[in-house]
């Protein structure tokens, strides 16, 4: 029960070390910029896993373009030009149909949400399919955790409210990853264009309609000054998650302890990030109404229902061309024909005791 | 980026130290028997210290009785008896009102739900309230962090189905801690026994119904054996979480490390034991129904509406009486407010994709 003199003068000598010439500091660059809600649980992720090493491993943090273009980051890891990243595997949907799979997918897929997901990835095989697709599929050196849950995202913004699918025909949309994807096989008007580029668009009428994040993003990127209509939810990114992404060589190089540090740090950040995003998102929204008038509408539900078929379309079509899409679709869809159904009659819809409470102003 | 030649050797010494005289161990007994699914997540939180610390760090779990009774934990671990716990602070009621408010609440309450009181916790103020609790309003020397999401809890078992409040009447019910509470002020005829006694009670036809936990707990319990109606959601416990508690002085005596391991360690087997259990009551409920033909019925909302209005007038007397627990009631309200009706529009409502993908056969 008490430290041993001999242990307290030991443990003495490697605090020293840690804080010196022991101490590892590891490169790590993200897909996003440094001023991103996004880039903000990156570092949060380092400075749990500097605290929990007690300083012996750092991270250090780098935006986007740092070292490589944000896109860059899966090779440049691969190669070891860095020692890891913070990623969106969403981003590698062009060079394999699964990526998407495990970020989430539209609809959860098959119902399934955030926690759900994180169920899936850890209770109903995930973790061994992603790194089964790291090895063999897309042939990267990469270990990857679960760390940022970036979503439920909003449907997005529009200069006249809607009411159906009927009336978003005619109107031309900013959308980005598999929802503008969607929405073009669709035959809608879809067009992708970066961050920046969205309210300038919207300002000279290239588009009427924009998808982006919700809440404090949007907020910050001032959708409000261009337009007042703001809907949700979607179900393109119901469920969307981002990784730790670390080089596989560096990886193996690290203690036993170092890497549970790591997989807890990630577990710890993905709930307290999201949390404390919520709580920044829920601000924004009531800043967005009040402070500048934002109408925020429900999404029409035969939007959201039309997007669903077009996914599952899209989906069969890669399944029927990609067996390791097939397996990681039908290995979702397993955990979510159990657990779903279940949680659907375990918990009480969210909306029961919030209407009582808070009863709903417009929707 | 190399660790030194004296610095492994260093290393290795601590490694050897810590496997031996230099590692410390403390006892911690939790509330609950072996056998439950809570001390699972008691154990799974032991592992994840002992891991992240490198074997420096051992936490020994006992069960309820082991030590002390279950209801002694608390003053055990004030006393140093234990160095810590494993325990639902919803115990405490009857010693102080506001602690319920620490676990949860009936409904949220304000319509938060498990995520977002985790939100209230570290972003909006409670962990300092509970602190505050600790030492000012119940004067015990312990430290607490949240580690076990037990809920949402389902309405229970009935010999006969019900579709309204008015079938409740003439009904005998078993329940416990504020929902027996609240019952009782509602003119219902409820009673409260220890778990191993509801079934014996339910075949002599003593009582008519009878809420547990749900899912897994239940059917280890037997319930299908003696009633086939099962009732979804309730209200008394959508939320209800537990802690890892630590005698405070033990809690000063651990490394700086070392602490931040206990919270990284509680937060991430709060997440993986929910992701967990939320699986294992799915399967449990899957097994009900189609091997022991439970027929699972959804809660009539008059009784739930009922029952929260019941907590309300509850709540507010004991707001009257109690300065603090007027205090924490408002500090939730008050999160609740920005973030309850921001979530409800962000956040789509669960049954909407699961109602597409997986068609309810019965409410």
């Amino acid at each position: 029960m008490r430290r041993t003199l001999l242990g307290i003068a030991a443990a003495a000598v490697m605090a020293g070390l840690a804080g010196s010439a022991d101490a590892r500091t590891l490169q790590f660059q993200a897909t996003w910029p440094a001023g991103s809600t996004l880039y903000d649980n990156f570092v949060m992720w380092a400075e749990r896993v500097k605290a929990l090493t007690g300083g012996e491993l750092e991270v250090k943090t780098m935006p986007a373009g740092q070292v490589v273009p944000a896109f860059e980051v899966f090779d440049a890891i691969n190669a070891g030009v860095l020692d890891g990243g913070h990623a969106w595997s969403g981003y590698l949907q062009g060079r394999h149909p699964a990526a998407i799979l495990f970020t989430g997918g539209p609809g959860g897929p098959f119902g399934l949400d955030m926690i759900d997901h994180m169920g899936w990835y850890y209770e109903g095989g995930g973790k061994e399919l992603y790194e089964e697709f790291w090895k063999n599929e897309i042939r990267l050196n990469i270990h990857a955790i679960p760390v940022l849950p970036a979503g439920p995202q909003a449907f997005g913004w529009f200069k006249a409210p809607i009411a159906s699918l009927e009336d978003m025909k005619g109107m031309k949309c900013r959308q980005t990853g598999i929802a503008n994807e969607i929405w073009s096989r669709m035959g809608f008007s879809v067009v992708n264009m970066p961050g920046g580029e969205i309210l300038p668009a919207a300002e000279r009428g290239v588009i009427d309609c924009a998808e982006w994040v919700g809440g404090v993003e949007d907020l910050r990127l001032g959708f409000h000054n261009v337009w007042k209509y703001h809907f949700a939810p979607g179900m393109h990114e119901t469920v969307t998650i981002a990784d730790v992404l670390v080089n596989g060589d560096v990886w193996e190089s690290l203690t036993e302890e170092q890497r549970q540090i790591f997989e807890s740090a990630a577990t710890e950040t993905w709930l307290r990030w999201w949390i404390r995003w919520q709580k920044d998102n829920a601000a924004a929204l009531k800043e967005l109404r009040e402070k500048y008038g934002v109408i925020i509408k429900r999404t029409p539900e035969d939007v959201l229902k039309a997007f669903l078929k077009a996914w599952d379309d899209l989906a069969a079509e890669h399944a029927n061309n990609n067996p390791f899409f097939k397996k990681v679709l039908e290995s979702k869809r397993e955990y979510a024909s159990v657990v779903v159904p279940a949680k659907r009659f375990y918990f009480p819809p969210y909306s029961f005791a919030a209407d009582i409470y808070w009863p709903p102003e417009e929707q």
